[in-house]
């Protein structure tokens, strides 16, 4: 830390995103990507946009914005493009909440909620999961925070319902409640359709999962058209070039190509109950996912080790610290063929324990 | 704005960026882009690059940081790479300025810099340029405040020498002194090299302008191991993957060509040099512009008239309303042609007035 450092940021801890490790080649199955490349189409637009890269992107999204309002029935002043759904998130904690109006979130749920309230000086309420993980939707009611739910949660997979969120943003009209649907697209239900009749209501999303495009960094929020405002004022105080222009055409050719996204994400689907039931055969415990991963535990490895014996056999998977869920990994699906080489790295791990 | 905006915020005023009309084809010389396209090894890597969309970019930008560092002279943990300059800017504002230690910079400079402090609730003291538009560096000297000076300053395009950044620099020890080298490839004198010897120096710079990327968006800082340190604690608790993929190699790959982008650069100059001197014999008043545009203004046509009749005729310069400066219009530098483009309907506007 440099003496220049303002003290308010003297004790934060930033997020510690998945390792992308650089010394041999993984099956990589940490950081919930997708294992299929993205549409021909995308990678086209990509190379005829490449040709203007020497000119400023379109800082208000257009045309990619346009698409996703069409994509999800809205109209376009209720959606707002991000440099990745982190900066949706970003931008919403920084709107919405502030020293007097804290945030409040579950104990285990993405890592980055906290961070983003530690950053901003946001006082934060921290609900305990249930037992079996699950969320108890009136454990968030009438709460005098605005709050975020992952749905599907991370990195359990668990997903609620629509009707449970419904009921939840009903029951803080006060409140602005984010709903996190990184992952809807692995068979959570989606309540982006909720916007139209809750103003307290923001829904996030990404391309970095199921639109295979990780690395493109594209997310966006879909709310009523003051949300989007306001989000739009904190845009265009930090960063109003936000998304670069090839992305900007990537993300709208991936729009056009919903059904091969689409058809990809249903793979995923399979893939995981068929790992999901090799796991349980093997004698894990996997919760329900409704995501393009799973989080198991075996009785005969700890979680540390299992994820360490994994790496050395050539397969990433995430291991989270925290006490509650250290006996977990968090297993990203991908390709029948690595979940295949998973499952297989596994049954020799175990047997090597025996 | 909604009711659930944070009050911090009420009073914010975003900033404007140049427009991006999409009614007509401009010769667009209003946002400094960089008439040049990309080399073509940077089209080809950005082809292969877009085959891995799907996965994550590298948070650590290791690749494209260390070519930025040896072109640069410096150790890699003495670089930051970000999402575009304004997100380095910021990052800075975040890192080093708080309610109690502010800001000071010029009259007339980039116009982000009052809302990176608004934003962040920073105080600000604003020092105006003298008569001429030049900056006096004495008036910087052993000041209360951080400091961030545009050198080249925009939209004046007027640059202070190495040798008076070290001294108000030196005169600084205890502040953070951010000086923005936006455009300093068009002639300035950069101080980068400093950074090794005051640990109080911040230099930013752009892909933008010289290196025909600003629809890539890359910035990057350059300081001291502990600045940069305290900058990737913002950073990582912000959005930890803040360049996406295919800038990341773009960006790697333009550093590899640096003598196509650095033979531009001199082009511009000497575009400039001849556009500066027609506009002089059309008895414009012209800065004196180390920057890839020009500052200039008639006494014939008012600023606002001279901006909208060529706009009227397909050219786009940018004009701003500030009283100081209302007389002027800021003129990017592209090819020969489009500035003589430019000059023949500045002939014919001039006519049409008199």
């Amino acid at each position: 830390m440099s003496r220049f450092f303002s003290q308010k940021y003297s004790r934060l801890t930033p997020y510690t995103p998945g390792e992308q490790p650089k010394d041999m080649k993984y099956v990589k199955l940490n950081t919930n990507e997708s294992p299929y490349p993205p549409s021909k189409e995308v990678y086209e637009a990509v190379m005829e946009e490449a040709k203007k890269l020497h000119l400023y992107s379109d800082p208000e999204c257009s045309v990619l914005t346009q698409k996703i309002a069409d994509r999800y029935g809205v109209s376009k002043d209720m959606v707002l493009v991000t440099n990745g759904s982190d900066e949706i998130l970003n931008f919403a904690f920084m709107a919405f909440c502030d020293s007097k109006r804290g945030i409040a979130f579950a104990d285990i749920t993405y890592g980055f909620y906290s961070v983003f309230a530690d950053l901003n000086g946001i006082p934060y309420k921290i609900i305990s999961l249930k037992d079996d993980f699950t969320i108890d939707p009136g454990d968030y009611y009438d709460l005098e925070e605005n709050i975020v739910i992952a749905n599907p949660n991370a990195p359990t997979g668990i997903a609620l319902s629509r009707a449970e969120i419904e009921a939840l943003v009903k029951k803080n009209p006060e409140r602005v409640v984010i709903i996190d649907e990184a992952y809807v697209d692995f068979g959570g239900e989606s309540c982006v359709d909720l916007v139209k009749k809750y103003d307290n209501l923001l829904v996030t999303m990404t391309f970095s999962k199921s639109r295979s495009m990780a690395g493109g960094r594209i997310g966006f929020g879909i709310g009523s058209a003051d949300l989007i405002s306001d989000l739009n004022t904190i845009k265009y105080s930090t960063n109003p070039y936000n998304v670069n222009r090839i992305s900007q055409v990537a993300g709208a050719c991936a729009i056009d190509n919903d059904e091969y996204y689409m058809s990809n994400a249903k793979e995923i689907i399979k893939n995981r109950e068929y790992t999901k039931k090799r796991l349980e055969e093997l004698g894990f415990e996997v919760l329900n996912s409704s995501a393009n991963f799973l989080f198991a535990k075996s009785d005969k490895i700890s979680g540390q080790d299992l994820y360490l014996k994994l790496k050395s056999k050539g397969v990433l998977v995430r291991h989270f610290t925290k006490e509650k869920i250290k006996d977990f990994n968090r297993i990203t699906i991908g390709t029948r063929d690595q979940m295949d080489i998973l499952i297989e790295k596994i049954i020799c791990i175990l047997e090597e324990e025996k």
